[in-house]
């Protein structure tokens, strides 16, 4: 019987084990570990491994594809004692969420006859451990794949296989480029969050503050509650492009402060109005994403000049709005009296 | 039969009408006036509102307590409008973000024999519109009372019973007060919101950022989908408060910035776990509020204390296991070969 071995079985683990069980391969077993003993017996007892291997070093012995979805700092560690005991034609791949320091490790340490391709579900939740797990947490959410130069075609097919089994939408890209891309569309958005509660937490205002929180508050510091760990080798492992985008998100920040402390109202109006009218189309119609491989296009002129055209004649409505209204209501007035006095 | 007069039937002022025709209030009528005659025709075929009024000068002069929901920027015109027409007695309050210019507008314009009192209910969705409006809207949601100095006791009673019957809390807080602290937990997350799609976006990978984008992203920038009337109104009179809290955000995300480049991996562990076991504690035991009118304390150095003793002792815990798991990994195959060797 084939064998599919998961290392580390947290969340993303654990519902890995879950995802592949719901999919019911015939002729399949999963047999996971996790160095931690009492996690590992739990994820036997929510059904998202069919047994525990006795050891990392069994589990590479065993399995026809090894699943590492440890700590992004222990995934060196794991490669490394799995390296002896996995045999040739084993596909090898991992869950990380960031790219280039595994590739590295796996051309390091693994054996060359081993195929590695690396991947990365874009999934998750602010609980840990297996009893956080869901067999649908990859359902529908993108799936990087992220194939050495050098990644054997077969092993690369069996990972996105493996994404499609879980219900993820795979898609290719370079480790350098899901690095950069990561931390903006992820790892910035966290640290946004962490800034945001340690802002209210750290004033003395805060039994007034925490009383004052509305929804908007709870969600945009919702990733602050994430795994420390986890945050904390994401940033470790990704300094340059942390450096690069934060420096951007705060440039924004600046930007829009200045606007909003500026005299140009409609300036200010403009610049939040076209994000506005952005966010709706993207999550109407998200951009079609250019082939692997092509070159990044710069974004359509004629379309940064609709938005800007749109939020233009925004605010050329809410100017006539705010200035006629006051002598709108001084002619709907003297109307009025009119229709009275014919009464 | 008393009348409760709601002038702007937006999200807001429709959702009032819900809740106060939820609450069923025997011999109360509700009125409504919006200067867009549709929006108006709307909130009478949803429920929210009894009738309309002709005029926003004809609803003052029939209700007894009127409730201006309108943009943040026409209050100060609804009440130039609605002073010749109110009576003596009447009760007057206001729905809007902020609220020192309301006061103030309030305190200029209208009659000294109608009784002003600011109201903000910490409540809100992307949409807007009577369409949008629920009559749940404010359920368990805070809800500023915000009385001049000179409120009379009755009106504040009165606004604050309004508060209760649309099921909010409703707790007393100063003006200047308000707005600084809607600032921090308000206005500075919506530009974060903003700013965080706008980096993205401008972005010249943003085909590809959007591709890579998780729940995350989406969760973080979903402020950035509201409506851009408001932010202006709201950032166009809290000007002040944006700046102050705008630099300090900024000075929060430099100093994160800086760890996550640093060479103390520690220090920046423990930044982060901090802030992770703070939100717990918030989501777990909200802190108390002070009486109002009692000075801010200080957070007790025994609390910070505390949080840093948990930050550091979680650093410990996953240092020893960085280090440790290698060693183990070595005694369990050596162990392991010797139960082999037995059998």
């Amino acid at each position: 019987m084939a064998k599919i071995g998961i290392v580390g079985l947290g969340l993303i683990g654990a519902s890995m084990g879950l995802a592949l069980k719901k999919a019911k391969f015939a002729e399949v077993q999963i047999i996971g570990y996790d160095r931690d003993p009492e996690v590992g017996q739990r994820a036997v007892k929510f059904g998202a491994v069919d047994r525990e291997a006795f050891s990392v070093e069994d589990l590479a012995d065993e399995s026809a594809l090894v699943i590492v979805a440890t700590p992004i700092i222990t995934v060196e560690k794991t490669f490394a004692a799995m390296a002896p005991k996995l045999h040739a034609g084993t596909v090898v791949t991992d869950t990380a969420s960031t790219k280039a320091n595994v590739l590295r490790w796996a051309s390091e340490l693994l054996p060359r006859d081993v195929y590695f391709v690396g991947g990365h579900p874009m999934a998750g939740k602010e609980q840990t451990g297996p009893q956080a797990a869901e067999a649908t947490l990859f359902e529908g959410r993108p799936y990087c794949i992220v194939p050495a130069v050098d990644a054997h075609p077969g092993a690369v097919s069996a990972v996105m296989g493996l994404a499609e089994a879980v219900g993820a939408a795979p898609f290719f890209i370079d480790a350098q480029e899901h690095d950069a891309y990561a931390a903006a569309i992820s790892h910035v958005p966290l640290v946004a969050s962490v800034a945001l509660f340690a802002l209210a937490r750290n004033s003395s205002a805060w039994p007034e503050l925490a009383a004052m929180a509305g929804t908007g508050f709870r969600d945009l510091t919702r990733l602050a509650s994430g795994s420390p760990e986890m945050a904390h080798d994401i940033f470790s492992t990704n300094r340059d492009n942390m450096r690069h985008w934060m420096d951007r998100y705060i440039t924004e920040l600046l930007r829009l402060r200045d606007l909003i402390e500026g005299d140009d109202s409609q300036a200010m109006f403009r610049a939040i109005a076209e994000v506005q009218i952005q966010r709706e189309e993207y999550l109407e119609k998200p951009p079609q994403r250019p082939l692997a491989g092509a070159d990044m296009p710069e974004v359509p002129s004629t379309q940064s000049a609709f938005f800007s055209l749109m939020a233009g004649s925004l605010w050329t409505e809410r100017a006539r709005e705010l200035t006629e209204s006051v002598e709108n209501r001084s002619k709907e007035r003297q109307q009025r009296e009119r229709l009275r006095r014919r009464e």
